[in-house]
């Protein structure tokens, strides 16, 4: 048994490493695979220097460091030993824990997904190389839970021009995205004894998901052509509401006049909590962006936007504008969430914004994801006279309906045989009546998107 | 009042603002302030055009904007007024929430913080363009909650080759620092129904206090020169234990082959599992690492680490090999709290290690700041023969012994008046009565070691 495990130290050494990394390394190996049994007397450091051809000290290190490690036992007088715990139990195979949603099919056309070909990467280096230059250390330490100051006024600046937030840089926490946005702000409410969330129906499941988890009751808000049903509100009991005024996701819809109004009032009489969900409030077309609701009621209005849509989802870049009375639990969740999110992003984001690059980057995409939407209305015209599609105003997706759910299955399938993927709304409003296709038109890389499209208004005239 | 607030209009526009957003700007503003109260009928579009002497269609898209955001309320018939529920209470003033800790002294020798003056610059900036000329799509988009298999894999392999970490790709999963993987770790813990967590002691107070968060109770586990006191655990009646073996925090000792054997034992028995926090196990001076405990008993153990130490905190980049069952609620934590860390960061990070940057940048900085320690050692053995200070084998601190709680609030006064901020060892174990000084020599940038090292034994000098 030891002249094999000898020989296979041998085989099995790998030659990049060093002779004494490599005996440690087969050592350990054989220890953890059960070819050293617990308890098994090893050979002398010098006999087995002389039968691998090395110095007794290259064997005797090795010893001790794994009886430093635990592998080893070496007692005094009845030499060394294979420790009795190592852990044999380690069949490590993993759950395939796959991609959620990862795209196979040629053609993506999801909402939710900028069109990443266009990212400026130019801009970005640029903003990342000039903020390491600048001066180190502020970007790469650790720092305040909400991130570096000169990223918050950058940001609130931003904001104020161009969504109409009232935001005072020390209220404005950055954060990894909206997920961690709401998750922060869900726990927040819970601490602060809140205990029922409404939220709209259909939309995005993960919202009720986090306050579920954080400890309320989610009760959903149906929505219509003006957006979510405020008027019903009050009936809920709910005393936190979470929302997409400027583009309910998924049905396109802002939210009118008359209910922003209704939703102002409701936050103050019954000293609610608004969460905004702006998530792609700089995409309108026909006309100027509707700014924030937060601007209107600062002092009940959570604001959450983030850098998913106008720059890169993987970056994870995102921010909550919060009333004076949360900010102190928000900061305190976010620092025993992570701490503070990456100092050197963030400072990036905030030269982006002030060398007028967003802007720019915005704009392009802007105009570019309008001529997708052209086209794309351009395309359904024909097909389906009576579709009624909806959210062609503004963001990033429109909404087909259809009659049923299983129509909705049936023509899933039918795009998916034509290799394009989309989502359905039923999967934003499970146990609804409703169904359509919740068509993203930003996805598709830029060189794609053409035929992307085509082979979409093809499968939908096929189908019709 | 209306030609006050005309005049005001002017005064206070933006001159980087059209005339359009201007005046768009200005009446929000207006609003806001209660300058414009709430019933307030404002002239017609007509009239006002005239008084500023812009287009009519100007100030008829203002209104209508305005309207639609909430400011205003147009009615058919009686023209355009101030809305009703703007909010007037946002005297938005918040709590300076300071960042913790921040650093006025001159010369800074907190533990924790590695030199950021050598961050690797270049080298950073060239991975991130490596990787988003590569193929951005898969940098930028929205991923696996684990973080890209590439980077994953990439990781697995330096963490078996550098720290004997037993890593399946599929078992790791990277997240915002060492803080967020406590969190999410905790959680899942708490999902698993696990109650009571065995912490150190002296030890990082932020650990207890977020296993706390989710629902465990902390006990302490009294630390001497082998590391935790492992043959107290089972009387704690803990099911779960955070330790730091390699390096204990903030004593500096590693624990004994003894104790991890203990450990082990002590994790197959009572289905324990162990939080191993390797936070800074790349820097030992005097002999080869130690190795991780995880490569011993993967099914019980939960290895932690970060590139803070290694790279820069304010990175966030931090990861855990989790035993296979728990790999699924850990998952699901990560999913909910932010989706995923930065792909971009990671996937910039792997490149890093497979260039052989990030081994070469750790073998610099050793190389540096086991300088720093020889220098540290060497100016502390004069001042004070029989100190004491233990930790100098490996890390970036050492603990110096002070006799009590009350010498070590005099001497980090002394300290402080010589402009040298350091951290006392009774912060990390409250009610305790052992102090001391947890000095970092990693922290200052290169320039100030040697002026920090000379104010620091001066310093020290004066007080003996």
């Amino acid at each position: 048994m030891w002249a094999k495990m000898v020989s296979d130290l041998h085989l099995s050494r790998d030659p990049a490493l060093g002779l004494r990394a490599g005996l440690e390394q087969s050592l350990r190996a054989a220890v953890r695979s059960g070819q050293l049994r617990p308890g098994t007397r090893l050979p002398s450091s010098r006999v087995l220097a002389g039968d691998l051809g090395v110095a007794r000290n290259t064997v005797a290190d090795v010893y001790t460091q794994l009886v430093a490690e635990g592998y080893l036992i070496g007692a005094r007088g009845s030499g060394t030993r294979v420790a009795a715990y190592a852990d044999r139990s380690n069949a490590v195979r993993a759950e395939t824990t796959t991609s959620p949603g990862a795209a196979t099919a040629r053609f993506d056309l999801r909402p939710g997904r900028p069109d990443l070909s266009s990212f400026p990467q130019a801009a970005w280096l640029r903003a990342l190389r000039t903020v390491l230059v600048a001066d180190v250390a502020p970007a790469l330490g650790y720092g305040d839970p909400r991130g570096p100051l000169l990223a918050r006024t950058a940001l609130a600046g931003y904001l104020a021009r161009v969504r109409g937030v009232l935001a005072d840089p020390q209220l404005v926490v950055l954060c990894a995205g909206y997920r961690q946005a709401v998750a922060l702000l869900a726990r927040a409410c819970s601490a602060e004894g809140r205990r029922t969330v409404a939220v709209e129906s259909p939309g995005l499941p993960e919202v009720p998901e986090m306050f579920r988890r954080a400890g309320l009751a989610a009760v959903g808000l149906p929505v219509d052509d003006e957006g979510a049903q405020i008027g019903r509100l009050a009936a809920t009991g709910a005393d936190t509401i979470a929302l997409t005024p400027a583009h309910q996701f998924p049905t396109g819809v802002p939210l009118s006049p008359a209910r922003r109004a209704a939703l102002v009032d409701w936050a103050h009489r019954a000293d609610g909590i608004v969460l905004e969900d702006d998530y792609d409030g700089e995409f309108r077309y026909d006309r100027q962006p509707i700014g924030a609701v937060q601007g209107l009621a600062p002092g009940h209005v959570v604001y959450a936007g983030s850098a998913s849509k106008t720059l890169a989802p993987g970056l994870r870049l995102g921010w909550l504008v919060v009333p004076p009375r949360l900010l102190e639990p928000i900061v305190e969740e976010k620092r025993l969430a992570d701490r503070h999110s990456s100092t050197l992003d963030h400072l990036a984001l905030a030269h982006l914004i002030s060398s007028g690059d967003y802007d720019r980057h915005i704009r392009r995409m802007r105009a570019s994801y309008r001529r997708r939407r052209d086209e794309l209305g351009a395309a359904l015209t024909p097909v389906r006279p009576r579709l009624g599609a909806s959210g062609f105003r503004a963001g990033l997706h429109v909404l087909v309906p259809l009659a049923s759910p299983a129509t909705e299955t049936e023509v899933l399938s039918h795009l998916e045989r034509h290799e394009i993927i989309t989502n359905g709304l039923s999967r934003y409003a499970p146990g609804d009546q409703r169904a359509g296709l919740v068509v993203g038109y930003a996805t598709p890389p830029q060189h794609l998107w053409r035929p992307a499209l085509a082979a979409f208004a093809n499968a939908l005239h096929d189908g019709s």
